[in-house]
């Protein structure tokens, strides 16, 4: 199997793993099969497409059905198996995680591929895997979780400042992606099992 | 009267329908007049913007002035005729529903004359008639009606694969667009009629 | 100091005016520092970013970092000295507003550089001073302030026609631009010593 092989088929397991958490948010929203279908659709392709919005190409989804019949599946599933969905939580979390990784350094090398300076890049790594979940709760009108929850965009950042060290020292580039996607899948797993969380900012009337 | 005279005045009227739309949300919500005013354009032209920035053209209302004017004119109404409004829901439905075939049409033909496949025309002829009213919702800060109220969206989609169908068919391109038209017009006043709804998802504590 | 660099201080007193605004927001509702920078520098940098994808050029901020550190200094400004920022609620509304004025200036003149007629220039100029605050209201879940609120965007129209009138008077560019960017301050600090307001709309049940 060759590596491009190899990182497409961990694009599909990340696309399926964030169009079931944009499903499952619309199902506790009691949307309906099109609503569900769409805020599936949009948690899963859309960090990708304003990264593509903002660096001036087709959006990469508009050039491969695959995305579109993934959700697809992926309602199916969520429906058929509704029930039993509680009991795979921690695959999910795995699924997600490697997907975030992947959709990190997928943003990142499209970024560099386009000659754009490697902080760009990071932003757009960062907005790959973390815009989606931001669109999936302004559709569903929640508080961006991920503003609060955890230290997912963290992990973002640190996969990609992982990237940008390895990058400039030189390394090749297959074991650098491996280093960054390593980096991300490291700080997220770290952060759900230890607890971490980012200080919340004090509102100005607290002492 | 030409046949695009014909569209151009469908099209001001289906722009004009949408803009009513999110004036009389914005007026539920006690915005001022320029944020109904707003909330009146981006639900107007919301649809159309987000399909010319996928599709990496020129945003439609940025070579034409009419849709801010009749935006205005919208609102004005609105002032003058509040009471009265709620007479006239049938009417509003229709011009609503006319708009939205229009809107759909214009979509999917805008994105095959820039080559793109026809899967990727039907979700345009989508987004043109339908991102409007969930771009609305979201400055209201609703949750998007369309994701739970009714077959809005898959009217559209329905008359997407009917226009898909009468293309692969090799039918005349005006008898294409007026069959796809037919099809979101009568599958929306039928879902209105008769209490059409998508079946909703239930969440993972339902039993 | 040549004119240039007065105006790209100027920018950046604006950015950061506008990012505080956005990070106070974001701890009033308990964000965590990832959250309150992404708000803040969403603030600061949509509207510039919408105006450019819609003209159609990279987004002004992927050619400078500034504006991406100016938010991180804003952050640790707001972190820092927390209690005393009520104190220095003036200097906030100056600083908001001038910063203010020159977004719409330099989002005109932007416009009219690529040739778009002024009509245009002017909305994209609203957009750049006033879409960034629309954005963070939709990111921490409430009803955009503008809506409501003051006549901001109103200033920002109101500083677009007097370019306009400069500009179709044949006055030179430095006085237009002066011109438009006091017109835009003399509207918005009217409107808060005054309480200046936009009529609000009514509902169709109120009598």
């Amino acid at each position: 199997m060759s590596n491009s092989t190899f990182l497409y088929i961990v694009e599909i397991i990340g696309t399926f793993a964030f169009a079931i958490s944009g499903i499952r948010m619309a199902a506790r929203k009691r949307f309906d099969l099109f609503g569900a279908y769409v805020v599936g659709l949009a948690t899963a392709i859309g960090g990708g497409t304003l990264r593509d919005l903002l660096l001036d190409v087709t959006p990469f989804w508009m050039g491969d059905s695959i995305y579109l019949i993934v959700t697809g599946v992926a309602l199916l599933l969520v429906i058929m198996f509704r029930k039993h969905l509680l009991r795979f939580e921690n695959t999910f979390l795995i699924f997600d995680t490697i997907g975030l990784a992947l959709f990190v350094v997928v943003g990142i090398q499209k970024s560099l591929t386009l000659d754009y300076p490697i902080w760009i890049a990071i932003i757009m790594g960062t907005l790959t895997g973390a815009f989606g979940g931001i669109i999936r709760d302004i559709l569903v009108n929640e508080e961006p979780l991920i503003f609060r929850k955890d230290i997912y965009a963290s992990a973002c950042i640190f996969g990609g400042i992982v990237y940008w060290i390895s990058y400039s020292l030189g390394v090749n580039d297959i074991v650098t992606q491996i280093l960054a996607a390593a980096g991300v899948i490291f700080t997220r797993i770290a952060a759900v099992r230890f607890k971490w969380t980012l200080p919340t900012l004090k509102s100005e009337e607290e002492q």
